[in-house]
């Protein structure tokens, strides 16, 4: 359903477990970003009105995530800050095609990646805060069905742009390429990372 | 209360009159660019909480108003699409200072004076369209009050970056730029023309 290339290492848990505070900060940014990437689609493809519809959307739930992350933190007492992101949104960003139509398709299907990514890892903070911190595993398993949602948005609105094959095809590529960009880890503890 | 320099020409009712389809897509661009101008000052001052909080809220009601103008052109059969805009934001944005914090001032009292502009020009085309066309007259005049909440909502946050009076005597300064602007005029029937 997430058409990700390969799971995430189970390493990845080991190496945030105690640096929630920084993993919560990464997070808000992230769902800011999301927002961000929602709205520039918006006006690059703005005369496609039914896909700046479900744009609106995504924009309008990211930035309710975002708050909602504002308001873990100020809840634990943590301050929320500038913050340098892991390498992977840009590493990403520098797989998208420079001429159109190829530019809409990877941009769409690089957004939908990004967002099956960040479900599966809510997921599996969700498990694996189950019994560690019952509150925060509840904050981000109630994450996973919009991540979800929105992956499939994107990979639909990329058929928009090429045929539903043509789609299938660059997201497999994508996929395999974003897969090999976590592979190479990063060496703060990010969301991506 | 909206802090504008000059009111509205009279002129400008009849110019646009007749031309309803090119201001109503107008419209619907001009929702969609305040939108983004709100989404880049989130990115813009993201250590400030309180602002992003409120932003968040700017966004989200904008675009939900930019889905209310598709609307509206949907149910009278006219098709949105792009459109050369007036030179209006563009010659606000001119009038932005450089260096910091001049520049989050500006940006928030340039982004509250359109709002204002916007906020005068939804009232008038209320009061005009009354008798002539009830609907479209309806669905402008319910833009007044969070056109009106958002100017209030800049200024009050320009206060962030610089003392009450040091805000009140630059949006004083831009307000009458803004009205230089608009006595020039614009060849072209828009919200802003």
């Amino acid at each position: 359903m997430l058409n990700l290339h390969a799971p995430t290492d189970p390493d990845w848990l080991a190496k945030i477990d105690g640096h929630w505070e920084e993993l919560l900060i990464d997070h808000a940014h992230c769902e800011k970003k999301a927002a961000g990437v929602a709205m520039n689609l918006i006006f690059a493809y703005v005369q496609d009105e039914e896909l700046c519809r479900a744009l609106s959307e995504i924009v309008r739930e990211e930035l309710e995530h975002f708050n909602m992350v504002l308001d873990v933190l100020r809840s634990r007492g943590m301050k929320f800050r500038r913050l340098t992101p892991s390498s992977y949104g840009h590493r990403l960003g520098e797989l998208v095609r420079k001429q159109e139509p190829q530019r809409a398709i990877d941009r769409m299907l690089v957004a939908g990646l990004i967002e099956a990514r960040s479900c599966e890892r809510f997921g599996l903070l969700g498990e694996y805060l189950r019994e560690r911190d019952p509150e925060l595993a509840t904050f981000f398993s109630g994450l996973f069905e919009s991540e979800a949602r929105h992956h499939s948005t994107y990979v639909r609105f990329a058929k928009h742009f090429a045929d539903e094959a043509a789609v299938h095809a660059r997201l497999k590529e994508l996929a395999e390429q974003e897969a090999a960009i976590l592979a190479q880890g990063d060496p703060v503890p990010r969301m991506h990372s």
